[in-house]
């Protein structure tokens, strides 16, 4: 068989094809090029110092000064390593190593390099840097592989600054229009756009227009599960179902004093009484089920008068759709019953939602074997978090590997991991993609 | 009987000082002189006019440039009705109208001429003008009173912009530090001694240097139980007890999404717990007891974190101190369940407190044989709000007259005054006054 490069193997025959499919079929028996531990491990602390903060986190939102040095950096080793890089037109960056076949789509290892306000060195870079360890791999040993393989950053995975969060991949989706994603302004008025041109990431290609014949994430989990159970690896078989809410409570201000409470209608008791609810709801429908309310604004927040209005940001989540449906309608009474026990108007509006989806189990199945191969404990799971996965999975076979994390921290400066795990985790990544890319050899 | 003025009554000889002294303690036998509605309606127009909001309110935070427009208005009005305007150290207002004895204890009228963010027009300030029209009315009939009257104006009665509220008749009374009042920053950092320098109010009386036989202060009621049961006044014999709390409560941010919820340390979930306990305390403990919590911060406050930390301000109220103390007991232990409920640390500090405290018996009963004199009905009651007579009280016999506010809307660009009850209420100051002050004619 004759040792293919990305130079020689521009125009197969097509008898040479049909060989190569067959070749692809069959289980990888060849051991995959060893990672460098240290490569990796330099890499993560690189990024770590991009927007780090004084107490070793990172503060790196999305096309902000330090996502475009990230980028930039990103961008210079994926060059270096040999890759095309490609921007579109909402800043996602796509380092394609080539494969024997360029015709054919890509198998795509994505994450995100963005972090949350107060965030930590792992969520998101993991998986993108994952990506680029696993293409430096390759050329380490000269492996050339059948289809090509994408290390893509997503932008605006966090929605810290601009929301929608997992803003890059849902454009790449269709789900999201480009336009109303360059046109989001953040707290101060600045465009996604605009931010994109000054980084210099208002790139040209069409967003979407890439086929990709998978897609993996690796992932730092941001639960104490695999940790908590010292479980090594998470095949992630699918997206439990989430659903956002805006809660909006009208009362009237009163003096706080003066106004028996009778003739209240206080804002903030409605809100009060509508997050207690949400965790009544969480604790009614089990391990499956969680609620939390994130955020609270109060008018008008001054001493001595009663609130007139409170708006308050909550989730609630559920393995399955039917259970999410059920916990909404549960919502919905605990507003009705806020509402009618302070004499407010209380409603919930559905603002924003994702998963409810299952990952493609042929390729939740290849990680499994990787894993089986590794001897690495391993454990299939829902993810209850948001990741541009689920996006992909709505565009191609999609699958996510979960690393843990040390106590479930993240979106913190403490947040950690194991580095034996991450190596791990990045192991199993790379069998799967190998398996799915096809090695020539 | 000859007839004294102001002129010529400087020098009184010893046995008619007698005299005077046992005319002072007959009741009252003539008429008091009428007073001018459409005039003291002209003087809240005025006013109203003063940091006006579009909606009809009126925003006119302490030591703000309207506070210093009204200030110079109502010194205007004071000195074109003949009286000798004091500035204090911290911009309290003092206009004297002269006495036939000036040596003698004035009797003070007043209340405050700053208001809330989005306040009313009569809180506070139908008071300082009632007792305006008071002394135009004495001058339009040549009456002269034994002792001086004094009218005040209060600086930074709401506490919406320096904290704490009452701040002048705290200082006037010794309950604050001069240096303390004069040193407190609003939120920008601007403190009360700059902003009374550059408002030409930074006055050179010493504060609380002013003796003062008795204290009378009219409000508006900022409840709405006179107007609902159409009483015309309301005769205030003490202020209930109220004590404010920062309710801080620790937790650990963590992924809303993939954090189970028994390892979840949520800060909103415990302010939440926290806040609904506040409610069941208040109806516990019957009409007496009131509790509110009027602002609540959250960090980190963004979707997808479970919030690490909350504060909540809040306070409790009731009529006699030891069903407050009962109260707070009940708050540490609700603290106690919500920390406990929601693996967070719950700790309610207390803040500040008012009120307490009856007001002078004599006073009242004056008060209240005005109220029938003049066909009134009338009702004694407690105020639930903070007041500066609080602090007057534990200077000089004080009482309060509170009259109806329409639904008991207060604090906002609503508020309203039924126009026959607000000069109902200034009538029976006005008997009040004359009584304490003596009239000579």
């Amino acid at each position: 068989m004759p040792a293919y490069t990305s130079e020689n193997y521009r125009r197969p025959a097509k008898a040479l094809r049909l060989l190569l499919t067959i070749l692809h079929n069959m289980p990888m028996t060849t051991a995959p090029p060893p990672l460098r531990p240290e490569r990796l491990w330099d890499t993560l602390e690189a990024s770590a110092a991009i927007g780090a903060t004084a107490d070793g986190g990172l503060r790196r939102l999305a096309l902000g000064d330090a996502d475009g040095a990230m980028r930039d950096l990103f961008v210079r080793w994926c060059e270096q390593a040999g890759c095309t890089v490609t921007v579109d037109r909402v800043g996602n960056l796509f380092a394609r190593r080539a494969g024997a076949e360029p015709e054919l789509a890509a198998v795509a290892i994505g994450s995100h390099l963005d972090t949350q306000v107060a965030g930590g060195r792992f969520d998101g870079v993991l998986g993108v840097l994952a990506g680029l360890e696993l293409v430096r791999a390759l050329d380490d040993h000269g492996v050339v592989t059948r289809r090509p393989i994408d290390v893509i950053s997503w932008t605006n995975e966090e929605g810290a600054r601009f929301r929608p969060p997992m803003m890059g991949s849902a454009v790449f989706a269709g789900a999201l229009g480009v336009e109303q994603a360059l046109a989001t302004a953040d707290d101060d008025g600045r465009t996604v756009g605009e931010e994109l041109r000054r980084l210099g990431y208002d790139g040209t290609a069409p967003v979407g227009d890439r086929p990709l014949d998978a897609y993996l994430e690796l992932h730092i989990e941001q639960g104490p599960v695999l940790d908590d159970d010292g479980v090594d690896v998470g095949i992630v078989t699918g997206g439990a179902a989430m659903r956002a809410f805006e809660i909006e409570v009208e009362g009237a201000t009163a003096h706080a004093g003066a106004t028996p409470m009778e003739r209240r209608s206080d804002a903030l008791a409605g809100a009060a009484r509508t997050i207690v609810a949400l965790g009544e709801i969480a604790a009614a429908h089990g391990a499956e089920a969680k609620t939390a309310a994130t955020r609270l604004s109060v008018w008008p927040g001054l001493a001595g008068i009663v609130p007139g209005s409170a708006r308050v940001g909550a989730d609630l989540r559920h393995a399955t759709a039917a259970g999410l449906d059920a916990m909404v309608a549960e919502l919905e009474r605990a507003c009705a019953a806020a509402a009618a026990a302070t004499r407010t108007a209380v409603t919930a509006r559905a603002a924003y939602g994702f998963g409810g989806l299952a990952f493609d189990a042929e390729l939740a199945g290849s990680l499994r074997r990787a894993a089986d191969a590794l001897g690495l404990p391993a454990r299939q799971m829902l993810s209850y978090a948001g990741h541009d996965a689920y996006h992909l999975a709505t565009v191609c076979p999609t699958a996510m590997i979960f690393c843990p994390c040390r106590n479930g921290v993240t979106h913190h400066p403490d947040e950690d991991v194991d580095r034996r795990r991450a190596l791990a985790a990045v192991a199993v990544l790379q069998r799967a993609v190998l398996e799915r890319a096809g090695v020539l050899r």
